[in-house]
């Protein structure tokens, strides 16, 4: 259950179908997703994060794919069960394998347990890492 | 000030002064740096850790410079400043850009922002995320 | 599925009887959600939590519809879903508006966002904050 | 120490200088804290964070002290030192009181105590909280 | 639903099998869990974790109950539901009785809240808990 | 810096003293930690907190150490830096060996990487877990 509803496009202002339009033009599909149709309780938000996302997720000195990669890292540290579903989803659709996948998944464990050992020994940042 | 004392070479087992040889000789530089000679008090956890960091960094489906990156997104997630020290001058060591870092920082940033908007709103998972 | 039993009424001792009680007529409703009826396994911690809440969520410097949203806003960085229903029916009881959530989710956003930004680059405070 | 350098007003770009005079302007002050002078290294994300805080932050159906402890509370949530410095001088800024503080704290150990006890629980959400 | 398959005895690799089998012949069942089918994905990562769950779990100078419950409040923080529900019906298995982890429950408890509350006051560490 | 200041016993109110002296007939010692000292703030809640941690950590069905232990856990995953030094000290003072220490950041170390692991994998909780 949801704390709200769900805009379908034919209860939405023309604000939030207007975004609507550019999702799926942008994404080459008519499909929308649970997430932006809760966001468009609030056209505001909805578009701040839509444009966000467009501009944070283009092609730039990262390939889109590495940054699906990053964005799946976050949400499972945020124990996020819709993000992670919706991110590995996108990463498949831009051509993650099953061995990169693989491979994420190590690097996050390997990053979780030894991020919990320097924690619990309180390690001191070594002088070398100052760029000082 | 750590929890657990640094184990210098002079001072360590023939153990542990193997395998900080072997991260000497692996690495290519004299620097060990805190995180294993604090690991160090513990020569099992020292060597299962380096071995699984080897197994894991290594090379293979995804490079070792997006591996770095999605340790840094980890390292923040976790609030673990000292791993987001280590892996951020890692992940420059082997050729991150500042451009690079910058679009690191922003999927770092979105990710976080869209994994709380998503849990307040406890969005259901689309059946289409489903790959059964 | 959770991991303890939930005690009905029926089934319970006088002394959670007697904390359920309160509960009813504190609350003026006969509902007693699953989280008291789950911590009532142990008496114990029933009566200290149930104090805790009452003593906490009263009228005071801060009106008891500001700790909704507060409570709200942690539950959501902890990713207890249970929380976030319960406090966010409990916010809605209270007088929440859909334009005050819809700004409660815009400020948890935002603030996980340049929490991370922040995070990931590691600012020193400024002396500035030093209330000294 | 920091993973990024701290721009200076006098070797911003005109980009950035804009903005940190629109920061200024906004805020009646001249002080620029550490946060944006970090963020000024991707001029895009400095103006995208920037346009954001100005957006969600501004008085409306939640007043601005409100928007503030709910940021602390997030912020503490994270563990983002700098952040729970820099949202609790601008709460005192704003007029927030000890005890108002003192409350925020209380309810914050609270949230955090119930979410655990939850979660440890796996407690079923209550159908009495689903809007539909 | 999963974001892998579940890889079942009769479709697994010999490399795999020889694992499900050290499961079951350690544990003395024939039960494998989810979370073994799941790894079986990537058998690199299936031997290393088991070999370090082993490792790590077997009776030291801590007994293998006061691991589980070490376990369950890790996993607690981490809001992990399937963790959480594994290693609570491991400390069952392996003793716990209802007691036990009813204090257990409610150190979680109080360590969440204590912790939430030293962070928000931005404590400094005593001296008298330097080791030097 | 903390967002607090510290009550020093000569500037404390009777209240906040007598709690203060409570804190020191307890645990034998004239020493009262920082964590104590900026509670006394608000001496409801100074109180509420030694009340708690009082019952809560006194021996019962698991001992003072183990519950140290389980303390530790949950603050190195909440990443609060005083309470791992607060609670490492409280454990060593109650008979914490090198070797129990080991073993438990062993403990806590594997426990982050296999839930990150289960929650990257979103495995669904196994129906033999349910306790029905």
């Amino acid at each position: 259950m949801a704390t709200v509803n769900l805009i379908e496009y034919a209860d939405a202002s023309a604000e939030v179908r207007a975004i609507y339009d550019d999702i799926r033009a942008f994404r080459k599909t008519d499909f929308i997703n649970n997430f932006w149709r809760a966001l468009a309780n609030d056209p505001a938000q909805l578009r701040r994060t839509w444009e966000g996302i467009k501009a944070v997720m283009a092609p730039g000195a990262l390939d889109p794919l590495t940054k699906e990669l990053i964005y799946i890292a976050v949400s499972v540290a945020n124990s996020c069960e819709y993000c992670i579903h919706s991110h590995t989803a996108a990463a498949r659709a831009k051509g993650m394998t099953e061995e990169q996948f693989a491979e994420l998944m190590a690097v996050i464990g390997m990053a979780h347990s030894t991020n919990a050992l320097v924690t619990t020994m309180q390690v001191a940042v070594d002088d070398e890492y100052n760029r000082g």
